[in-house]
Formats: structure tokens, C-alpha cells, sequence
């Protein structure tokens, strides 16, 4: 750091004009708002308000609007972008990057700088959205393929998904499998596993009425204790590879199903879980290149046997046919998912990892499966010399057959867990007289000296030893065991054969970045998904190697720039929601939901209301929030709309007399999902609180009330933040996500916990706030995804409480103004008590759709002809398109969308009016790929031009051309493929 | 840094096979070659060589191959990409990152994050090639055009380039512009000027003959001393803004014209140079955004008059029109460059810095002339508190009129530099009592305070003081006096009025990236130019701050890192060439062309051979050869080849025998630029020498010996190197380059100096080494552009001996695979003893033209259809194509490039044997545009796939659209427009 000049003095405060000249010249808030001052006049002008400020009175009810700025003792306004870089590298930099032997599910891993580079600090990959719209998203989706590919050889069962967020919670996720097929309502969980994942399948067990039992595997008895499933760590929490061969068989007959959690890098060579008889196996991705980041976000991986398929959780990529009859690929088998099955939903996930599976599959397919099994010999070499050393030096090493981990027992694990430390190297302690030692792709020789030394101290006192490590390596055997080895081949797809050179790996990064629309080509309008701008400057810090290299289990010492910045980041995050206390844990927002809903059922618990499990959901909530509600074990009870969208109170109040012992929560939206500001909001809330209740409020629109209004002051007592949508982290193609949560000072005793790492060290930062009453742990690690919270922390701290402001207020005058400009062409579905929509808004084509058979997914895909992503599709209401346009845009860019939307409907009215055929029209016809357009044999009955260059700017702007015609999602769910197929079937189709 | 373990004892040599499993796993050798083991087994094959070694032994003369294998004692083999980077990291660590208000050409500045990431970092900008293939590069030529508007607004000149190496250089190459205009054999260089500005002016003018006054601009008499032009710089180097008007009359009546090196931010509030009569304007605009990266790369800008435009140095793009009649971009008056009018040349500017100019252009972009302003105005206003505030503290300050710097007269220099070291910051010594300080964009209220500290210490010893900010605003006056304030309207082109938040210029940068053809697309084979693989962790140095944020003129002891990188870099340069001794100061291959010839000039000066001026050129060599042979005061003499593209050695000695007493050097590439290695070399070498001569080599063809041959054993005594060629730094779309020269123990004293720095110290690797003996200095920084220096660096330490050996075999492997391939279907040009080729080989059109009419040029824009960009056009055969493939390709795309000039071959036949209409055809109609293809009016004579889709993988890979339709250069050169053109023109045609 620079010193400190000695005097301060002549900086006093003044507001002089050429005082201000003095302030920085990279200042954030004009950046990130997309209109300037003169198209905010003319946006104005057609909105028919005299100022943003007018606007926003004739938006946001008078009685929950925010009277003052909001207060951040930790950001100073007006901060330029180079010096809050700067500043933030410092705190960073009070992070001691420790060589972490840790292990325990984390592990050090090289990501390869093209994939870096090229894909995760790429705004053509991280700012693409979840591919719901196939025909544009061809390239992640082919990348998820590989994904599924991977975790389906590796494992050696037929069924993956596209990722899940993270291992324990896709342990938990395979426990209501298990259940979901069974009468049995107990869960045998080995000791052996990972502490994190034991507490998650605990805590979400309790929470359904699940009976845990944690025990030995080797002990236990499946005719005596009934359960629906057994999970199993494989290799052991301590490094034990064990043959659970006659543990499954046992398992199977008694009924129960096996899930084994496991490491995609040992499956290389020792046997695949799907060989010995696993019905589920699952694990995270992390080791595959991507960071350990104090924790996540990582892509956990879950396959499972073809008969279960329907009941998986999470996305699962498929391959169909297109328009054209060639092979493509999107999402299949969705009406598994939550935001489908409701209240009848087995699982609330939501957001997948996509991003990080993507890094994952290029890892794969960058070291090709010679260089994986390289890796993991490499690997186990090393594990095999540290444990003839150790060995060697006296001490016992209790883990006979180990992939990458040994157990080491002789002398005190604090004594040798302090040497390790002088020596800036993390152990694990497993107890008084044990540690363990994982070793991973970065060890290398200088480690591997430095641990024997550590050892070597341990228990000689000094440091210098008399090994040779030729001995060592002599001694070292390199085959596991006939029954335990690896003897099947995986990864002969060709892709992962083809690329060995980085140039292949960059044109390839290349070809599919090429197929997919991001931000960087055009806006992505999603009602509900909120695709502002993922500026540079928040995106920088968090490949830092400050932020990317640590352990989530490291000494809180080491970690001190991470909590400095989520302390900072909880505080502001406190005063923008009104809330007394904010918890990181929840890295999705199904999960801050989930989290939320847990808090109240504990509080409920707490003061003995132990009947109260009834949660109130409006009829226009999103899918989510029920299902969230069953896992949370509460009986969801549909509360109706009236006819303008809102809540119909009249309805509220019966059901909350008809359940009031019983009532637990109320989940609400807010601005509702319908893109209303709901005047009676205070109300409900209060009337919720009266009968006992609690109010969840869903974050999902948060970014409508920051700075004008808070969840808190309205009347919610907790409420998650996507900060994903709100707080500027990139959507990644499907994720990551992370979904904090707020609440008032009286549920933040129950706010999760953590099995391995006391949360109350240095990082509450309210009183009230002790983990001894939480209900439990919702996600692997303590602070969930706690890597990518330098976007929102970099965010917050640019715009500051005016910037953060002004950002609500874009958000709203934008959705006015396109609306504006549509109203005239396409009904506007719900507006409130002056005609205002919020920061987004629904227009209707089921009128359309009655008179000329062109639907919504007719205008969606025709959007794509003219280089736009289409808004969201029938939610929350069948039938049409939500349209939210945020703040980051500019005039000419929200002018386009609508003009596209003008001239569509236009090409309706061509329909309606006859002069376009019915079946044969560009928007039946849509979206147009270039082969088809460049068809010498053009058949159709509109033109080539009208096809794929609707409008003049589609040309000077430079098309985008979907990467195939328009995808029959029924044939693909119907012949369901969820692996690579053969190159030669896309060569032939 | 980690801590050393105690003992390293166990880690002695061996080499078990378990032993090599220990070693890195991300080892880089395979990564940047090509072919895999298998494909070059099946290469070999097809080749007829039974190893690589056979084949390199069948094409390296025996009497030049090195016998052993390279050996680098800074650089041990087999390290894996991370663990370099570390290392690295570790070593630019030791660079000490003061803040520099040194000044004198290089400032602090911030390079917006969107344009860092999606431009500096992004492989699609940088890994371009320079613009020649226009069809395929409108987006970096778009770039560009904006670029010379930028300077032509700034400037008030009509007609600028698109960027010179550094200002000095185009200093002097205003002085060469001058000299041509004129009969008159002198300069005036105003001694206000930046000392690295005057000497190169000296260097350049001393080599032609030009004598060079330096003096006070202000009593210079024109009439007594007739010139032909004079230099000035504005604002001058110790910061007053001068009136220049009446010098410029004065100049004008004497017959001199005027040069002006000034600042582009200055030139928003100050007149611009063309409003007072200049009659050519240059600097640097590495403020504009580029790091100051310890002397560059930056890009130089050069402006003048209309009536000089045909004598102006350097790229010019310029709007045309295409086949469509569209507007399209291309360089413009190419004949005036170099490499046509050779031994006639008035500069050897070769390489330009497209990518710095195209940063310092989107930098304007984003700022807007607004913001622009805005930034000077606040540069402005600090320097203008630093100077009522030193004046308050009692220190003289002389600078008038100022824009960024002052000069502060009282105290002792050394005393106040030694003040402002102990505070990090670095002031510049004008004398014993001056010092000038220079603030700039990054300059902040932090650093005002810090040197306000440093000048109270400085007169009273204590560094509190009582100045009140708000006082010192008070008395600083804003405006400038009316003779010297700016009036004129500046960037008025809606390109620099319509960007101004991240998302726009985000998508700005994809739009214009989409445009243009990049390794990232597919393989450049370009012929002499070789475009291999830059990989990510070569780039990944270059952005670092430790590195940026250096200015070249810091004291030695804060450069630290960059030394030890350097001297490594010399010592293994000197190793892979077999010199004694590296010069890193040249910054592109001319430079080095240039500074060796000089070096040859000065050594035979040294030995009293003054009359030794004869430079000797074979017919075939780049036109760079004999336009740098002039350029040092040489005569050239043309030396013929024979028949098989070898020099006539019977001519040589003819030559030699004939300028036996005059002759200086010859110069020679090698492999020839024929692409063969030519067995008598040695012989060659040998004559020279007997004669008295020196052997200057060219490296264009380096990345063919490396490890197999050295230039130094061949008998060279001077050769420089591309490290943009050979050694990995991408082109950047047309530069930068570094070309710095090995040399011969006796030529080690005569490498270039530097006016400002002492290359001595710390920096020389070799005793012969001191700077007096120097001819001067051929860069405006001593070590060139520095901060690219790493790539370099970089690629050796992952290479080490074996991988760059490998390099060069794979190189010349896929050069003779693609030849023997292709040799069935055209001819091949020149090959060596055993029908092998070098690196490189020629495929002859004229036959086929001759036969046909379709020319080279047809068979280069047809390849675009292809996805491809097109070999070398014409050079160094007219009529021919010289395709080098690189060591990077694979085979798969090897095979690609061969399918598709196969299928030409076809197409050309169809022509031949009346299948295809002889105008109307696929080669005469390409590049075809999508607008075209997708036209419902389609009246060619062939089909629509035939055109967009010729070859199967076309489509599968991803379709790479030409964005204009071919360019019709001859009408852009009779109506040059150079600045952007407003956008109605785009609009209407």
C-alpha cells in the first residue's frame, strides 16, 4: 500500500464547481444506466411524465416509498471504478493464500488459462442466459451435453444433469429421491461421509419429517431399520476406498436405494459407482478447473439409473430434432421441474451451476481422457509418497487403500495443524490424534518436501529428515486393488479425443460462443431475470487468486479480506432490504427461500407454535415458492387473484381465518410477478402478522424496490436477494446464482449454520445473531457461492445509494417507455392505479392467438429473426410475454425491440388480413437458420429478406443467425438422449 | 512467497518412470504444436520421411546444423504453465509501483475495464493480422478510421495515419518528410523538445546526412540558417503552453516547415496545431488509454497537410467501395509505402500499433468529446492546485501557461526527488534546482496531498503544512488565454456521440469484432508472417499492473523485475541465435533492421573505414531490407537470384568484387524468403566477410532455426528478431511488434543507447557492452515496448530447449505436409535439395492465370468463403502464394486449408474446361456478403452454396461471413477519404 501523506488537512469539505473537477473521471453510474440525459428527456416525453421523480410517485404507493437516501457506512459515494479496484485488491489481499491439504470435497485444481480466459471471463459466455430459448443457446447447450457425458461415463450410469449447486446439496437432493420412492420415511447416512453433506441431507430431512440415521455402513442394519435410501462417501471423508459391493446388495435387499457421493477425478481409475449396483451417484465438479473460491459456486454433478429419469432433479439437456429434421438440443424432460409440478414438486432447484459445469466439461475435454487419468495418477502418486514418508517417519497411516487423501495418526493433530501453519500449509484435523492430507493437481515437489517436513517436525522436532524419495517412490504400489480398479474405458466420445492444443481448445471455445446470444449481442428482455449489465469492473476481482484460491475451510485468520468484504456487503445489504441481518449461505434462490422458510418454521418452534405449517401462496407466484414451502415441510395454501393481478384480499383474509392456528407465512412478491406495485401491500402484510404469521417476501423484484422502497419497512420479516438479478451477477448460461437473505432482528437466531466452521468468527455482524438456534445448513459451505460476492459487493459500492437509485428508477422509466410505445399495439396486461407497470411489464397474444393461430412462441421465436432474445414466455400468465427491459439499456436499444415487436405485429395483422398464409408465414416459419435462407430451393411464400433481415438495422448491427430451426421439444422428451451422440448422426441428419 | 522447506534433500535426480509422474501436469510443449502424435505419424507418411529428424536432415544443410541442444541457464525444462506464472509473477513482484509525475511523453492513464477485457485481452482483437485482406477486417479498419479521425479532429489536420511505432520515431520520421520536400540538409529540433524526441531526430538525421540544430526555438534565425523543417513541442517538455504562431511564419517565410509533437488530451482545451499553421503534427496517444507498460507499446499519431499526404509515413485506412458499391474500408496509397518503393523508400515503417491505436480510439468513444474535455479540465485544475500550492509554499513556478505540468524552482532537485521517493512518487529532474511535475487521469486528491507534503518537506523539512484546498481552487484560473484556448469543435461524429454506458461499448467491441477473421476463427497462413499460437499464459503478463504501470524513465532500483525478465530474455536470445550480445530497444523488425545496419555503420566508422556504405540486397528480399539500408546513410546494391530463388552466387561475388573497398554489408534472410534453405549460406557469409563486410541476416524466416541452426554459426553478424513472428507476441490486428537485434561481440559496443535512461546500469548481460560507442538511439523508449516483452519471455521459459527444437521441426513439418498435399495440384515454387521446403512454400498461380484469367487475387478472396484467410499475395513472387502454416495447426486444419485450395483448383479447371463462365464464377464473384447470398434476386451463373458453402465443413464450423463484397482500391486511392464518413454515406449506398 502507498503511504499516507502526513497531512490531511486541506482536504475540508467545499462544493465549489471546480471542486468537483477534482473527483474521479471513471465514475460507474452513467455506465451502468443505459439512457443518457437527452434520451431520458425523450423517454419522458412519451411516457407523459415531467420527471423520473413524477414517474416513480405515479408508480410506487405513497406509503411505502423511502423518504431518504439509504446510508452505507462502509462506501463512500462517487468512487471511481480504478481507485474501488484498487481498494478492494487490498482487502483481498488480507486473505493468506495457504497451500490448503484440506480436501473434504475442495481441492486445488489448475484451471487451464485458455478456459479461463475464453470462457469464464468471457462476456459472450457469462452473460447468456439459461438456454429456455434452444435455437440461440446451441453452444452452452452442446457444452452441457459434454457436461452430462462426462458425469455419465465417469460414473457409469446412463442418466446426468446439467449440474446441481453443490455436492451436499445434491446429497439432500438424492435423499428425496429416495423418499419420493418410498414408504420409508428413514435415511441411512454413512459417518464416513463429509460433514457437510451429513448435516445438509440432516437439515432438509428434518424439515420433511425424514428420519436420519448416521451410522457405519459396515454395521448397518437394512432388515432392522427400514429406509428409503443409504448415501455413501466414496472414497471416505478420510480417504478409504472401500468396496461397497455387498453394502449395495444388502441395501437392495432391503429395499433401500443406494447414493453414493463421489470424486469425478478418482472414478478415472478406481471403479465406477454404477458398476458395483449405485442407483445414484453424485459429487462436485470442482477439481475439473474450477476454483475452490472460499467455496463455490461449483457445478455438483447427479446421474442416476434410466428407470428413475422422471423423478431427477435439476435440468437435463437433451437432444431432439429441429424444424429441419436435424439433430439439436435444449433442455428436456421440464415437466419434472419445480416451476411445473408446484406444490407437487419433489425439489425447488431452480438455478443450476451451468457456468462452472461448462468449465468443467472444457477441462475434460482439454485433457482428454489420458490426460484426466495422467491427473489422477499424478495425484495418487503423491498421496503414495506422503505415505511411505510419513510411514517412514513413524507414523501410522490407518487408510490402507486411498485414491488422493491418507489419514495420519501418531502425534497431536493442533501440534501438527500449528507446523503446517508456520509453514503456510492446511491440514485437516479429523481428531485429537489424527489429521488428514489431501493432495490435488497443484501439489507438486516443493509441497510434497514441505509436508514432510512438517511431519517430520511433528514428531522428530525437526525439519530436516533423512528420506530419499526415490526410496520412497520405490515402495510406492500404483494399482488399486482387482475389485476396486477402474476396468472400463470412458470419454471415447470424439470431442473429448480431438483437442489437444490450445488453439483447437480456443477455436472450439470460439465455434460454440458464436452460436449463443448474450448481452454482448443484444438485449436479453426477461420478465423476472433481470439481464442488466455484468459490468467488467465487477467481473475482474473474482478470478483474483485472493479470492479464487481459498478452502472454504480454512482458519478464520486467513480469510480475513473475505469477511472484511461480506461484512460490508451484509451491512449494505441490511440497509437496501431494511432488515436487521443478512445471511450469505443460500447460493441459489430456491435455497435463500428454503432458508427463509426455515428460519420461520424454527422461530414458529421456538415460541412452541409447533402446529403452525401452513403457507399461503398467491395463485401468480412463481413455481418456486410452493415448492420451496413443501420442502420446508408447510401445507401450501393457494390464495387467489382478482382480475387486475393483485392479491385478492377478500380471498387472504378467509384463508388466514380458515388456517389462522395454523398459519405459518404468506409469500409474496414484490412489485408483484404481474409487474405491479400492489397498493395494498402494507395491508396483507399486517394482516398476515395479526394472525401470527410471518411474511416471505420473494426477491425476485427487489431490483423495483431498491432505494424507493424496502421489504423491511413494508411489513416483510425476511425476503431473499437474487444477486443474480438484482445485484449484477451474470446469469452464466444458467447459473451460478446467489440468493442471500434478510430478516428482522427476531428470525436472525435461526439463520443457517455450518457443520465444519464457526459462522460466529469474526462474520456476524449483529448481536442477535449465534448459530446454536438455527435450524441447520442449506448449503456446502458456510458462505455460500462466496467467490462471486465481489460482483454485488462492486456493484453496491460504485453506485452507491445514489447510483443504486437511480438504477431503480431506469428500471421502472424504461418498462414505462416500451410500454408506451406497445400499448398501441399489443394489450398491456396489468397496470397499476395510474396506468404505470413497474420495472416490467406483460403484453398479451392470446387475443392474437384467437384470431390468427400465431402464438406466443411464434412471436418468441420470431424475435430471434431480428436478433433479440425473447422476453419471458406464459408466466405468469399462459399466453404471453413479460418484458423487462432494466436499466442498462439505451433508448435506441429498447427503440429496436419494440420496433421488432411492432413490425411482428404487423406480419399478425398480415395473417388476420390474408395477405400472409396461416401455416406459412415468417413467423411459423421462425427462426430462420442460414441454410435455409441461402437455399437455392426457397419455397416458401414470403421472401428470403422478410426472413432474416426483417429490419434495416438486423444488417448494419450484424445478424445473428439462430444455429438451428425451431426444436420439437416432444420428440426429443420421447426418445429422450441425454449424451453425446455419434458425430456421424449429425453428419448424416 | 511460500517459505522454502527445510530440506530438499530427498529430491535428488532419478528417472523411474513413477519419477516422471511427479512432474507438472500442465506442461505446455503439446499445447502450442499442432499435430498429435498420431496425425504426425500419418503427416510423415504422406511426407515420405520415416521421422521428423529425417525430414529435418533432408532439409537443414548438414554443414549448419547445430549438433547439440540449446542450453538456457535461467530456464529449466518441463515447467507447467502455472508454475511459470508464478515464478513470473514473483519476478514483476520486484518492480516497485510508484506514482510517476515524470512526464515527457508517458502519463498515467485508466484503460477503461470493458475495453482492457473485450479488446486488450480478447484473442479475436489480438490475434489478428494487419488489415491487407480487407474483405475480412472492417471492423479493426473501422477502428482504425476512427482512430484518424480522433486525430485529425485533435490535431486540425485533414489527413492522418493510423498510428506510428512512438513519437519520437515520428519525429523523426517528420524529419525524413521534411528533408524530401527540401534541398535544404538541415533541421531545427527546438531544445523544449523531449530529449528522447531530439535524439532520435539526431540519430536519424546523422545516418542521411542531415545536420540538426537544436536551439531556442524563439531566437532561431530561418534566414541564416537555412532548414528544412523545424520541430517543436507543445505544450513543451517542461510543461508551458506556447504561443507557436509567429515561429510558424517565420518557419513558413524561411521555407521550413513546421513539425509539432504535442498531446492529444492537451489539444481538447488548447488550439490545435493546424488552426497556427503546422505543417505536420505528432505524439503519443498512449494516454488515451494505454498503460505506460515501462516505454510501450503505444501507439505514435502523425497528421499533416493534404498536399503531403503522398510523402506520409505509415498505414492509412481509407474508405472505398466494394463489389456491391457499398462503402468499404482498406489501406489506402499503399505505393507509398516501403515495401514497394524499396531502395526509393523515405521510411521504413513497417508495422504500425493497431492495437494501441484502436484502445486509444474506443477510449474516445467511450469518453466522448464531453469527456474528454472533462478529463483535461481535471488534469487541468490538479496541476493548477500544485502550482498555487508549491508557489505558496515559496517555490518559483516559471510554467506561465501550462496543461499538465509545471516546473518548480527552489530547492536542491535531488533533494526533493529524494523526498518524493520516501512517498512513492517520482518527480522529473530538470536541473539542479527544477523539477517538473506532470499529473494526469490517475492523479487523485491522495496524491495531490502526497506531493504537497513532499514540496513542504522540501523548503521547511516538515511535511504538514496549512494550504486549504478550497483557497488554492480559489486562485487557480481555468481558462486559457484566448491566442491558446481551443474554439473549434472536436469528435462531432455520431460514433463518438452515441456510446456512452459499458453495454453499448461492449456491444460496440463484439459488433466490430464479429467482422474480422482471427486465429481464433481459423488458421492464418501467411508467409513470412507467422501467425502461431499466442498463447494465454504468454498474454496473461502483459495486463498486469507490475508491469503497466511503469514509466520507462523510473529509477533503475523500481524496475528491478523488469531487469531480471530482460536480462533473461537477452541471455536465452543470445543462445537460441549464437550472439554475444541482445539489444531490446528496437520496436518492430524494421527498427531492428535499422539499429543493426547502424550498428555495422558505426563499427566500420570505428575502424576508420568511413567510406564502407555499400549495402548489398539479394532481388529477393522484403522491401523493408533496402528502404532500412537507406534509411542508415547506404547505398543498395541488388544482388540476383537464380533460377531456384537462390542468391546468384556468381553475382555476389561479382558485387562484392565490384564495391570491394565500399562495401558495408549484405543483407540476407534465411531461410530465403523463398522458403528454402539455401545450401551455400556459409559460402555466402564467407565472401562477405573476406571482403570486409558484415553479414546482416534478417529474422523474418528465425522461427525456422530455432534449435536446429543459429544465425551466429551460420556466419551472420547481426540479425533481429520478430518477436512477433518467431516468438509468440500476436500481430494485434497490424502491430505492435518488437524486433530487437542479436549481434556479434564486436557490434555488441555499437547497440543503440538512450538519452534519458542508463542502459548500463543493471541492464547489460555482456562487458563489451557500453553506450558510448553507440550510434544513437532508435526508440523513444530504451527498451522498446517493454511490457509486451514477457510473451516472449514466457513462451521460451514453457518451451525450454526441447519444446523450441520441436517448434521449428513442426513447423517445417507442416509446411512440407501441406506442400506435398497440394503438389499435385499446383506447382510448387522453389524447394531445396530434396524437394523439401523450409517452414514455407510458394504455390504458383500465373500458369493457371495465364490460362484462365483468374488471378492470385481471385484465389485469395475466394478462400474467405472458405472461412479462410488468404496466404501471402504476390511477395516474393508476383502472381504467387506463399502460405506458411506454423507449428500451431493440427492436421485437421491443415487438411481444411488444403481441401478448400483443392477445391479452387477445381473451380479454376471448371473455368479452364468451359464448366464456368470465365467472368461469372465463384473465385471473379468472391468474397460473397450475406446480403448478397441471401438476395431473392439471384442472377449469378453458379449457386448460392456454391458460393457461401463450398466445402462440407464450412457450415458445420461455423460460417465465417466476409463482411463487404471486394474492394475496389484503385477508386478509393483517387478519392481518399481518411475520417469517418458520415453515417448517411453507410445509409444511402
Amino acid at each position: 500500500a502507498r503511504p499516507t501523506a502526513a497531512s490531511s488537512r486541506i482536504f475540508s469539505t467545499s462544493t465549489s464547481d471546480k471542486r468537483k473537477l477534482l473527483a474521479p473521471s471513471d465514475t460507474f453510474i452513467s455506465r451502468h444506466i443505459g439512457p443518457s440525459e437527452a434520451e431520458t428527456k425523450a423517454m419522458l416525453q412519451k411516457v407523459g411524465a415531467n420527471s423520473v421523480q413524477e414517474l416513480i410517485e405515479q408508480t410506487i404507493p405513497k406509503q411505502i416509498r423511502l423518504n431518504r437516501g439509504l446510508k452505507f457506512s462502509s462506501f463512500r459515494e462517487g468512487r471511481g471504478e480504478s481507485e474501488m479496484l484498487q481498494e478492494l485488491k487490498e482487502i483481498a489481499s488480507k486473505n493468506k493464500i495457504f497451500k490448503s491439504f484440506i480436501g473434504a470435497g475442495y481441492y486445488g485444481t489448475i484451471l487451464p488459462p485458455v478456459i479461463l480466459r475464453n470462457l469464464l471471463e468471457n462476456p459472450a459466455w457469462y452473460t447468456s442466459y439459461t438456454p429456455y430459448q434452444a435455437e440461440i443457446s446451441q453452444g452452452r447447450l452442446e457444452s452441457l451435453l459434454n457436461f452430462q457425458t462426462l458425469v455419465t461415463d465417469l460414473t457409469g450410469l446412463p442418466i446426468a444433469n446439467a449440474s446441481l449447486l453443490d455436492e451436499a446439496t445434491a446429497c439432500a437432493e438424492a435423499m428425496y429421491m429416495c423418499n419420493a420412492f418410498s414408504s420409508n420415511k428413514s435415511f441411512f447416512v454413512s459417518s464416513d461421509c463429509h460433514p457437510q453433506n451429513i448435516a445438509l441431507v440432516q437439515t432438509r430431512a428434518r424439515a420433511i419429517g425424514v428420519n436420519v440415521i448416521v451410522g457405519d455402513h459396515a454395521t448397518f442394519d437394512f432388515a432392522a431399520n427400514p429406509v428409503s435410501g443409504a448415501l455413501v462417501q466414496y472414497p471416505t471423508t478420510d480417504g478409504r476406498v472401500l468396496d461397497y459391493s455387498g453394502f449395495v446388495n444388502k441395501a437392495h435387499e432391503g429395499g433401500a436405494k443406494v447414493v453414493v457421493s463421489t470424486d469425478l477425478l478418482a472414478l478415472t481409475s478406481i471403479k465406477a459407482p454404477g458398476e458395483f449396483g449405485a442407483d445414484i451417484v453424485c459429487g462436485s465438479a470442482q477439481r475439473f478447473g474450477v476454483p475452490m473460491g472460499f467455496g463455490g459456486p461449483h457445478a455438483a454433478f447427479f446421474a442416476t439409473k434410466d428407470e428413475f429419469k422422471r423423478k431427477m432433479p435439476g435440468r437435463v439437456i437433451g437432444v431432439s430434432r429441429d424444424s429441419r429434421g436435424k439433430p439439436a438440443l435444449r433442455m428436456s424432460m421440464q415437466t419434472r421441474e419445480q416451476h411445473i409440478r408446484r406444490e407437487k414438486a419433489t425439489s425447488n432447484i431452480c438455478t443450476a451451476q451451468a457456468l462452472l459445469a461448462n468449465i468443467a466439461a472444457m477441462y475434460a475435454i482439454y485433457h482428454g481422457p489420458q490426460g484426466l487419468r495422467r491427473i489422477a495418477d499424478r495425484v495418487h502418486t503423491y498421496a503414495g509418497v506422503l505415505a511411505e514418508g510419513v510411514k517412514a517417519l513413524g507414523y501410522e497411516v490407518p487408510t490402507e487403500t486411498f485414491f488422493d487423501t491418507i489419514t495420519v495418526k501418531g502425534v497431536s493433530a493442533d501440534k501438527l495443524l500449528k507446523i503446517g501453519y508456520d509453514s503456510q500449509i492446511n491440514l485437516r484435523r479429523l481428531d485429537s490424534n489424527s489429521v488428514s492430507v489431501s493432495v490435488d493437481e497443484t501439489t507438486d515437489l516443493k509441497d510434497l518436501n514441505t509436508l514432510l517436513s512438517v511431519f517430520s517436525q511433528g514428531i522428530t522436532g525437526n525439519a530436516t529428515h533423512s528420506l530419499d524419495l526415490d526410496a520412497l517412490l520405490a515402495r510406492v504400489g500404483s494399482e488399486y486393488p482387482e475389485t476396486l480398479r477402474r476396468s472400463t474405458p470412458f470419454l471415447t466420445h470424439p470431442i473429448f479425443n480431438s483437442i489437444s492444443s490450445e488453439t483447437q481448445m480456443l477455436r472450439y471455445l470460439y465455434r460454440l460462443q458464436q452460436k449463443d446470444l448474450s448481452l454482448a449481442t443484444s438485449m436479453i428482455p426477461l420478465g423476472s431475470c433481470t439481464m442488466k449489465l455484468n459490468a467488467t469492473s465487477e467481473m475482474i476481482p473474482i478470478t483474483w487468486p485472493e479470492f479464487g484460491n481459498l478452502h472454504p475451510f480454512v482458519p478464520a485468520d486467513q480469510a480475513k479480506g473475505y469477511h472484511i468484504m461480506m461484512n460490508q456487503l451484509r451491512e449494505a445489504l441490511c440497509e437496501v432490504t431494511g432488515f436487521a441481518e443478512v445471511s450469505l449461505q443460500p447460493n441459489s434462490g430456491a435455497q435463500g427461500e428454503y432458508a427463509g422458510l426455515l428460519a420461520i418454521k424454527k422461530y414458529h418452534e421456538s415460541r412452541g407454535d409447533l402446529q403452525r405449517d401452513v403457507c399461503l401462496i398467491p395463485t401468480s407466484a412463481h413455481g418456486t415458492n410452493p415448492a420451496s414451502a413443501i420442502l420446508a415441510g408447510m401445507q401450501v395454501v393457494v390464495v387467489q387473484c382478482d382480475e387486475h393481478g393483485n392479491i385478492d384480499v377478500g380471498d387472504l383474509s378467509a384463508k388466514i381465518a380458515q388456517h389462522k392456528d395454523r398459519l405459518s407465512a404468506l409469500m409474496v412478491t414484490y412489485p408483484s410477478t404481474h409487474g405491479v406495485f400492489e397498493e395494498s401491500i402494507k395491508d396483507v402484510c399486517a394482516m398476515v402478522h395479526e394472525a401470527g404469521g410471518q411474511v416471505y417476501m420473494d426477491g425476485a423484484n427487489m431490483n423495483a424496490q431498491v432505494g424507493l422502497t424496502r421489504p423491511g419497512d413494508i411489513g416483510a420479516d425476511v425476503c431473499h436477494l437474487n444477486l443474480h438479478k438484482t445485484f449484477c451477477i451474470p446469469h452464466g448460461g444458467g447459473g451460478p446464482g446467489m440468493g442471500p437473505i434478510g430478516v428482522v432482528k427476531h428470525l436472525a437466531p435461526f439463520l443457517p449454520n455450518h457443520p465444519v466452521v464457526d459462522m460466529t468468527d469474526g462474520n456476524k455482524i449483529r448481536d442477535s445473531s449465534d448459530s446454536s438456534q438455527s435450524y441447520g445448513t442449506v448449503s456446502a459451505a458456510p458462505y455460500g457461492s462466496a467467490s462471486i460476492l465481489p460482483i454485488s459487493y462492486m456493484y453496491i459500492a460504485l453506485m452507491g445509494a445514489e447510483g443504486l437509485r437511480r438504477s431503480t428508477q431506469f428500471a421502472i422509466l424504461n418498462a414505462n417507455y416500451m410500454a408506451a410505445r406497445l400499448r398501441d399495439h399489443y394489450p398491456i396486461l396489468f397496470t397499476g392505479r395510474n396506468g404505470r407497470v413497474a420495472h416490467e411489464f406483460i403484453i398479451d397474444i392470446r387475443p392474437l392467438k384467437a384470431a390468427t393461430g400465431i402464438t406466443e412462441e411464434d412471436v418468441a421465436k420470431r424475435l430471434m429473426d431480428f436478433g433479440f432474445h425473447a422476453p419471458t414466455m406464459s408466466f405468469p400468465v399462459a399466453g404471453t410475454l413479460m418484458i423487462e427491459p432494466t436499466e442498462s439499456e439505451d433508448k435506441g436499444e429498447l427503440d429496436r425491440l419494440c420496433d421488432a415487436l411492432i413490425i411482428i405485429r404487423q406480419e399478425i395483422r398480415d395473417v388476420e388480413e390474408g395477405r400472409a398464409d396461416p401455416k406459412d408465414n415468417a413467423l411459423k416459419g421462425a427462426p430462420h437458420t442460414m441454410d435455409v435462407v441461402c437455399n437455392s430451393n426457397w419455397t416458401r411464400k414470403y421472401s428470403r429478406e422478410q426472413a432474416a433481415f426483417p429490419a434495416p438495422w438486423v444488417h448494419s448491427l450484424g445478424k445473428f443467425w439462430p444455429s438451428v430451426g425451431r426444436i420439437d421439444n416432444v420428440w426429443g422428451d420421447r426418445n429422450l438422449v441425454c449424451t453425446c451422440p455419434p458425430v456421424s448422426d449429425y453428419e448424416t441428419k
